[in-house]
């Protein structure tokens, strides 16, 4: 086998290695492709170093073919296409004790605080791994992940059919934001600064404005002066968090789907005058990524015009160089069945 | 009759007039007390000069008998005991035909944007009348307002028994907060920096703590780590926000009750991290009126504890000068039967 070691200071070093047999309660799985996911983005300029180390596998956002299976996994069979939900919870904190192991207090992030999937063979728990089915392009099932992300976000914004809702930046996480929205019945607007990312969204059937030119006035008149049943701010800067707030509707949600490593100013007072609710997201649960399989197998989620390039593993470095170039880079990692 | 101005400047005036007879769908109230709110403290210092004016009639936390009917009203009789629900919605706002009059994008709160309770007859809406019944006290019965906005409070932060509660200040509605959360069959714990306060707390049976010497962690301990499933901040400094989102569990709500008229700093990356939500609450609707009034009934809410000081109308400035030493100051207005 081999694999992409992230070895500091925008450096990956492709080595051999022996292929991981599955344990008890574990499978293998031979990695076909593998998303380049923002966070690896943050790795790969070096703002993780301390949680990853200098000799760290990568990568989360993958797909690929059981290969072996550990004692007692009669859940799953050898040959089977899978994904991989890449949380470690510790079963024993407030959070898992409360249901909600997903944002476990001890949270292990497959990719991160563990090896990841930029190898051509993963050894996980099987409790991880969801079945795509036989017929989803393998390459279509690298997105599982991140469209499982949204479908989170949409969920934790209780999103419903014929609500009002803006998307705040129109990036990989964004897009599948809105699509997902809409699929729920929303009618779903996009604030996007970027002329090449207003050009998508306005192919994909979006009515889309600039946040810079137009005022929040403007955007709530949209609404009939309603306001937006649903903001999510997924661009991650103070202009956008005032702008989702200004713009919610009276009890209107903001989702926070952006990462924020800073506080950020947030108008309160709109929060008291409109009944406003801000709600934080992370990760997902099981249900998500089985709603997101489904929603690449239906086509509802278009994974051609979100995977912008395809790269060759041994090429990880060019990869990590132009991703942020396009929408989605997804690594070929190994054998593409 | 006889009413007291607001004049401006820490200033009233008490001025004879003319009741207002009722017109359709109206009711004029004799009015026996008028609690003295935070908003009206407001009024005194200045601050709200622009909105209210130089000669307004403001209160609102008010109890009185019904004194005349306009024409067709029939749900209520002369003599019953009421209190008014001081919201003027305009019904045709997007968000009074959401269903959420009691944030209506053009509300008029009566006692701000029109006279108010502190006259010994006041002649308002007859839909905005709740029948507190024959038996309660209607000193007590002024509370209902306060009580009702902790109702809602508590209702906005989706309390359930068993949760653990944080209620960060305790002032009148921190401790009306508290006392109804605690009902609701919470385990309810108080921070407040003042040592007045501090002992009423205690007297209560609330756990307080001083949060200027324990820290965020000592108080996550208390719950065994896990955190606070819902926390009000009720004292509106940036250290109250601060903490409240600090010890909030997972997918803990921070229930913003206090009005910070300027942004705030919010750690979003907590909210990310535990899946926060904030939640906006503003005054009350109906039902948390009705709450309200069974809650003073059945003596859940210890009103004579609250009720620190009754000030006949003609020492209104005395009242107003010393308002802030006790928890609840009350003025009689009329006939107290």
């Amino acid at each position: 086998m081999r694999a992409a070691y992230y070895i500091g200071n925008k450096n990956f070093q492709i080595e051999p290695g022996n292929a991981v047999p599955p344990g008890a309660g574990e499978v293998r799985i031979d990695v076909a492709y593998c998303g380049i996911c923002g966070t690896d983005l943050h790795v790969y300029h070096g703002a993780m170093d301390r949680r990853v180390g200098d000799h760290r596998i990568i990568g989360h956002e993958m797909s690929g073919v059981v290969g072996a299976l550990g004692d007692g996994i009669t859940s799953l069979a050898v040959g089977e296409r899978v994904v991989v939900r890449p949380l470690g919870s510790c079963g024993e904190c407030p959070a898992c004790k409360a249901g909600h192991d997903h944002i476990c207090h001890k949270l292990k992030f497959l990719g991160l605080d563990s090896d990841g999937a930029m190898q051509t063979s993963w050894t996980v728990p099987a409790a991880l791994v969801h079945r795509v089915g036989p017929s989803m392009d393998l390459r279509h099932a690298a997105l599982v992940e991140p469209v499982a992300v949204a479908c989170h976000d949409v969920r934790r914004g209780r999103v419903s059919p014929g609500e009002d809702v803006l998307v705040v930046g129109f990036g990989p996480i964004g897009m599948l934001v809105a699509l997902v929205a809409r699929h729920t019945g929303a009618n779903v607007r996009v604030a996007e600064v970027n002329e090449d990312r207003s050009r998508i969204a306005a192919t994909l059937g979006f009515p889309v404005c600039n946040p810079q030119t137009t005022s929040s006035e403007a955007l709530l008149e949209t609404t009939g002066g309603k306001g937006f049943d649903v903001v999510f701010e997924v661009a991650g800067v103070q202009q956008a968090t005032d702008l989702a707030v200004a713009v919610a509707a009276a009890r209107g949600r903001v989702v926070m789907v952006a990462i924020h490593s800073k506080p950020a100013q947030i108008d309160l007072f709109r929060f008291f005058w409109r009944e406003v609710e801000l709600i934080g997201a992370r990760v997902y649960r099981p249900e998500d990524f089985d709603e997101a399989i489904h929603l690449l197998g239906d086509g509802t989620i278009p994974a051609n015009l979100i995977i912008t390039e395809t790269v060759d593993l041994d090429y990880i470095a060019d990869a990590f160089a132009g991703a942020h170039k396009g929408m989605k880079t997804i690594l070929a990692i190994g054998e593409q069945s």
